[in-house]
């Protein structure tokens, strides 16, 4: 079976290292590095978080530490969410792992002008990396497959009462990947939050008894606590997990393809995402936006892909 | 019983038409007046539209004619929902009735001058005729017990991705009732998706047999029809006649007090309504927001109202 | 001679007050009213210095009290260039003269509708009050014969880097006034700046001996302080004087038909007047753009009126 | 006399191609590379006239191509002043320098990495390069000198009614210089305005009779119809030059520390400089603008050094 070869470009963060596990545990995906990202904690913390997961589950995956704030802004983190070093309560051991020299642009470049075969680049993360490259290197557009993209909302925000997290972090950097003419595909809150874990299942999941498992249930038991207190759900949504389900198997996703934008203006809108699934506005429809989730195949991907590493 | 002393800011419009009918058929709505607004079609036949109306069901009711056009913008119409005229395909029997010298600003500015209680004002087209008032008659605000308006969304447009007609339309002016200081009770698309009427209902408004039973029938019908052909529904949402069953009846009703603005700057959200539910803001709750309605009631109350015309 | 009626909307206001005596001074002009915006300071004082130098020089005029505030944006004045109270340190003797139970946009309209010739508008504040008139009355503008406006510049802001002081603190209202088709003189800073009295030529005025000219010397005076003051000048633009004095002489005055607008949406720019002197957008020229003034005559004007009252 | 590392980033260009000529005959300077930037013409041509230039003047100086377009928006040129190629009507002999295989950022990364103290980079067309550079490599600042820049006016813009063309091609690439915390010397229009050649002094320089005179004639003379035509002058601002000439001799330049931005929000003022001389926002002076030269000084500076190559 043919590979699929990835970039992944992301801010672990508490459902990024479920995504990462994910990936690791799929050896359908050749996983070309990993570029990371400022975004759910600080860039000091995402990298070395990255470094750990890498280092202990599949270490020869090289890392190179990408842009330490958005474009134009200054950094919004969320250890609300993902707390303080970025992935809830877990401490991963400590492993031999060295970050490369090459910073995320230049490895980037060096990466897709070597690739004999497109490259998928995931996004997890605000998609700072990605848009400082995409400027940089315009001619290596040409050797990026798609990009498949944690991020957006048309459902409300998670951050403002419209904007999602990775977008608003760095809207500037969104609306040049969503501009870049690259083939797109979305996963915004509209299918991310039908993407959640239960309780029980997440139990299910501890109950392997192996490290993976152990991250793993660490890593979505804290954001849930936070769901749980802020929400009052005992459930809680799965987003970046679902770029790599999509790759893993598309079959499972709902989606449609629609004009999306980022708004970079608004006074209140500052970072929301237009998905504009009725085709109002009349615009050359460029993503593939997911909205349906089969939740139960879902979840078992999570369950069997964990139990695998 | 005490009477509710109310001013109707509208622009039929099938659904103005319902909601006009309905305050009609119930006398506890004392209507101190009927100004009107451009917005589903041009100022011309809105006004024509009103003066039959009440012309042909509630005659001693006056008519002032209000602004042309928004405060800023051109003027956008919804012929494609409401048709040319602006009531569907009704044709309403000619009458005697005339307009007002005093336009609608002026003529609110009399009203609430002379009156010896705070008049509601319910507002179900574009806002321009109560922003001019409010800005030439700051010191009449302590006269408005409160406004409660039809428009707005927090679940995606029907104009653009993200703005509501209503709002759309003259977006400065939403802005201005706002900020206003003065009491308001919201229906936006959030409750008035939800308060439709079926094809089954409809026909047996019809089958009342009397001219109100014909209009709404037209109305409605013509509205429907778009809606079959646009989305494939075979029901229509019932959006402006929220307003008067709200204050025929609250009970029927949910909402949530939430901090409510208007976007001026997006370049893809211009007019679109930030409703902030869940307070991420963190500003002033100025605006009850109705959610959710029994719709079954809410029919009910539709047919009994036209029955009684 | 046939006189030449105006009604002048101003904030008096220190260079106010001198454009009034030099319009009370001269019989050529038929003043049908004045109204009374906010601006230099609160309309509480703008209104009461209007009213003192009616009653004290020319008391059949009527005057009408206007909007307290911008359309959209909270007040700003400018006690530090005209004194708290708004006329310096001038004490104006006590007048029974009373002002107009109609307010500013009413007033307008039944002047402008009563009128049997076209009337010339003079505005020396911000232009809130006309742009509320505009926006209830649109079918009066065929009455208004021109607007000459003090405002605006394109040689760097008096409150902004870029933004002049009676645009930036009504945006909004400039922007309806310069779009509404009506025939626009503006006298921005390119043409005040270059209308300045001398040490010397202010003495002059008021060795007249008057109360007129005491009046005069004292509002100038204060003004010239804050101008030695800030920049070191021994000399003070009379700003609001050159709307008056175009009507009086056109003569005098230089300028360029030029497509002139307001930026309402720019961080840095909100409130500047873009004056497009050499076409470079290609729009429609829709002002007479006053840039140059031959300023001996302009004082010798000045003197006269004044020694004439 | 110690010399003064600089890369020169530019676009040229008629005036470029002076800047370049002024900084060749100046060993003062030691130049540590050129990185071309698009602008007055495409990026094909900007390079190609780079190339010739050093080509023929400076053959040992390394070139490296910079980014295509702008961050955000689309490529403007402006072949009208500078010709379809981009030096008037010069054309270059023949070359065999040829250009890196590193682009511009790149370039300036290797270089600044590289670099044993600090180096000074000149700007004299859109910033894009530099931009993109300053995003990707942020901690690589502190091994630059500072900024000597061309670009921006308080005085009126030569593209839009405000804005100065190399702010307004990349408008958003100026914001990240401006606010990079670099030292910037400015060059704005307000004193390169003041930089002029007149016909005559253009005549002495042909005069000289070298294929270096006979470029300088070439491109100055080209940009001179340009003047003439359209603003019938007979002389013409040799902007790019000025920052060139800045650092030779500082002393024949006068300038002020001010708050310095751009405007990238406006409807009428995008691109935009907002300069405020007199700190009425009361930000951090973060640019010395120059707005005085001694003409004649810089003149003659052009001459000796055209006659030295």
């Amino acid at each position: 079976m043919k590979k699929i070869p990835v970039i992944i470009d992301c801010d672990p963060g508490c459902d990024d290292t479920i995504a990462l596990l994910l990936a690791f545990a799929n050896k359908v995906l050749d996983i070309k590095g990993i570029t990371v990202s400022a975004g759910n904690v600080h860039i000091n913390n995402t990298t070395e978080n990255t470094r750990r997961l890498v280092g202990n589950f599949s270490s020869e995956i090289n890392i190179a530490r990408g842009c330490e704030k958005p474009l134009f802004k200054t950094i919004v983190t969320a250890p609300e969410v993902h707390g303080e070093s970025g992935i809830g309560n877990v401490t991963l051991p400590e492993t031999k792992k060295e970050i490369e020299k090459l910073n995320a642009v230049e490895y980037l470049a060096k990466t897709l002008k070597e690739a004999t075969e497109k490259i998928t680049i995931v996004i997890t993360g605000p998609m700072t990396n990605i848009a400082v490259f995409l400027m940089t290197y315009p001619e290596l557009k040409e050797k990026i497959e798609k990009f498949v993209i944690m991020g957006g909302s048309s459902i409300g925000g998670n951050v403002t009462p419209t904007a999602e997290f990775n977008i608003y972090v760095d809207a500037e950097a969104a609306d040049i990947v969503f501009k870049s003419g690259v083939e797109i595909i979305l996963c915004p809150l509209d299918v991310t939050m039908k993407a959640f874990i239960k309780d029980d299942e997440l139990l299910k999941i501890k109950s392997i008894g192996s490290l993976a498992s152990e991250v793993a249930f660490g890593a979505i038991d804290h954001a849930l606590s936070f769901y749980k207190q802020t929400y009052g759900r005992d459930s809680v949504p799965m987003h970046d997990p679902c770029t790599i389900a999509y790759l893993l198997n598309p079959n499972i996703f709902e989606g449609k393809k629609a004009f999306v934008a980022t708004e970079l203006r608004g006074e209140f809108t500052y970072g929301e995402t237009i998905i504009d699934y009725n085709d109002k506005l009349k615009r050359t429809k460029n993503v593939l936006v997911l909205n349906n989730i089969n939740r139960e195949a879902f979840v078992e991907m999570l369950y069997d892909s964990i139990k695998k590493i």
